[in-house]
């Protein structure tokens, strides 16, 4: 089960005016099970998008990023995003192509737009063929099923090997108008970035030019999907979108040092953060959901690349699974980060404030009776102070557990 | 059970003039196993030593280090080595140093030699104090059980979560002198360059210059050693030691391109060779042996680079474990790799001989049967075509199955 993820409660996902979906049941890969979402939005909205750096990038990616060229270049905006599950549509070359511009081309049609407006996202498995012909066939059933208030459904529709739905919704006040922002998430294992095995959407009803969105959603996402790791494998097909319909009535934001653009930000952030610790606890198998704080680094980039060596460990985390304080993987991991000048003597480590290793060993007034505590925990802090530097970063990762092997031996069959 | 690693034949690991090996049980883990190998030189050997890049590197390594070069700076030869498992003797600081150096002095008193003519060797749990007065109290014992003829003894008693020792040996003619390489390894898992959680050693009677038995110990490193995973973590106390006594009689070798040279490195790296393979068949849980050649690389490290991502990558470990021809899970991992101009359409990705991807996509051609008669083999040959230039590497890995979870999980129980 995730970890300390509270089940989704649809009547806490605000609807976002301007925005509605219909979720339909294709049979890509089970007959029955919810697969296609289609996601309508309001003329004239904004949206940006993030994209793996995966270079086997899948074919929705590279659609996904022509069409929001265009959309710049244009300005006739995005109207429709299509969304399947059990096919990534990834390793498929030019037929791979061929069909998601066919699943645009068959939404630009029923939804009397241009396929170009259009962005289409495949997760599930690599290197199969996608049956498009099934995603167009339900394309009217989701139609028919638009609502505004179809978020949680969504969460639902878009999982793969993910146990547990992953939205979160929150509102704030611009300009005197409410303004709502409500994501979803899907991801559980092929996650590392840049970016996680993930598909995220997030929209508000905010008015916000698209040049500071997309300046938002990068921020955003450097600080939530973009620091998290289940398994170190960067995806072929993750995107992160943000969508801003405009319909909430505030001024339009045009300036990033105003309270409104910090206001907006502060929420797209908060529902970025929650849906990416959300994957995390839903990592595949995972029992525990690990925090690593890395503070006192010469610069940002060597924080973080200690926070990925430790959160990537296969021996840091099967350690965190078997509850066992063996603090010296988390040591050897710090060591072997890549930070060349690296003087061990000046690293402190804590895990929760328990203060384990200082001056290069085992701080001498450590008992593992300490450690085991945390260590038994669900939720555990490993607070790193590298004391060369006033830069920090967070990353957030889980423990690996027999069920990870089980789930991806057996993610096929 | 390691992927077809045959038992060690003790009656074939030659025995190497000038290199006696004595063994002992300090009960530094578990009372009665032999876990404490001093290694005796005859004076005038040339040492040349390769150790882990990690910066949390182990007290040993440390003063192997400080030793080796005063050896070069001083010319007295290095005369002696002491190996013990159970305890890494790593992040453990100052104490860690001075237990270290107190194990050098006592052999330095027992043999006859300098302290700084000693090199220890630790290996097994990281973060907890070195019982050095136990080492130091059976290095009489050691002493007494000198021979030229415990290889295979050695190879099993620097053993820590390995299933099987690893041990080879060869003979070549030098100058009309018959030549002995020998040598012995250790790890299993924290097995990624640079370098492996492993200890290896490697004598050889030839003479040469010390210049060069480093330079060769180098080029066989990097082509053994280096060039495999287990699990992405780099260790603390990798080292790889190469000894030359220079007692078979050979003209010295101080040619770096005479053929003596050529002949005596294509032994050092036939052993190292072995003995890497061996630490990845007798990988943690291993159930496969995989051998990714990669192809075509603009440049030997973006070749290593590919053969890593894939070597490493989870997904792929667990699928291979599962004999299940995920290979999308392959392509992945070549396109995260990190090659930034990488254009995918080029590649080419085979299962042994069987093309199952090119053109970006899979081969129309392949079946899932053919993959599948593959992946049930337990040496598999992963070989990808970038086709963007003239260099390639290969990279050894293993599968990741249950029992790797079980062994990490349990390691300290």
């Amino acid at each position: 089960m995730p970890v300390n993820l509270a089940p989704i409660d649809p009547a806490l996902l605000f609807p976002v005016a301007g925005v509605e979906i219909g979720i339909a049941s294709a049979g890509i890969k089970k007959v029955g099970r919810q697969d296609t979402t289609l996601i309508q939005i309001a003329d004239g909205a904004r949206v940006a998008g993030v994209f793996t750096l995966n270079r086997f990038c899948a074919a929705p990616v590279r659609i996904c990023q022509k069409n929001l060229q265009q959309y710049l270049a244009t300005g006739q905006s995005i109207r429709a995003l299509v969304i399947n599950t059990g096919n990534a549509n990834a390793g498929t070359g030019l037929d791979g192509l061929a069909r998601a511009e066919q699943i645009c081309a068959a939404t630009a049609s029923e939804l009397g737009c241009t396929a170009a407006q259009v962005l289409p996202f495949s997760t599930g498995v690599i290197l199969e063929p996608l049956p498009s012909e099934k995603i167009i066939a339900v394309l009217p059933a989701a139609k028919a099923n638009l609502s505004a208030s179809n978020w949680a459904t969504a969460a639902n529709a878009i999982m793969t090997t993910d146990i547990a739905p992953k939205a979160t919704s929150t509102q704030i006040v611009l300009d005197g108008k409410t303004v709502t922002v409500t994501g979803i998430a899907k991801g559980s294992g092929m996650i590392h970035p840049n970016m996680a095995t993930m598909l995220g959407f997030v929209a508000t009803d905010a008015a916000i030019s698209q040049a500071l969105l997309q300046e938002m959603l990068l921020a955003a996402t450097d600080a939530s999907f973009n620091s998290i790791t289940v398994d170190g494998d960067t995806s072929t097909n993750d995107s992160y979108i943000a969508i801003a319909t405009g319909l909430a009535g505030n001024t339009e934001i045009t300036d990033a040092s105003s309270s409104d653009y910090a206001t907006l930000r502060a929420a797209i952030e908060q529902v970025s953060h929650f849906l990416a610790q959300a994957i995390v606890r839903d990592g595949e198998g995972a029992t525990k959901f690990i925090t690593i704080n890395v503070a006192g680094g010469a610069t940002y980039a060597e924080c973080k690349a200690v926070g990925y060596a430790i959160g990537r460990s296969p021996l840091v985390k099967t350690a965190f699974f078997a509850s066992d304080p063996n603090l010296g993987r988390i040591l050897a991991a710090i060591g072997y980060a890549g930070i060349s000048d690296l003087d061990v003597d000046q690293i402190e480590v804590r895990l929760d404030d328990v203060l384990v290793a200082i001056h290069g060993g085992r701080n001498p007034e450590y008992q593992e009776s300490q450690g085991q505590a945390v260590m038994n925990q669900a939720e555990i802090s490993i607070n790193i102070q590298l004391n060369r530097g006033e830069y920090r970063a967070t990353v957030w990762t889980c423990d690996f557990s027999y069920d990870y092997v089980k789930i991806n031996a057996d993610y096929r069959s």
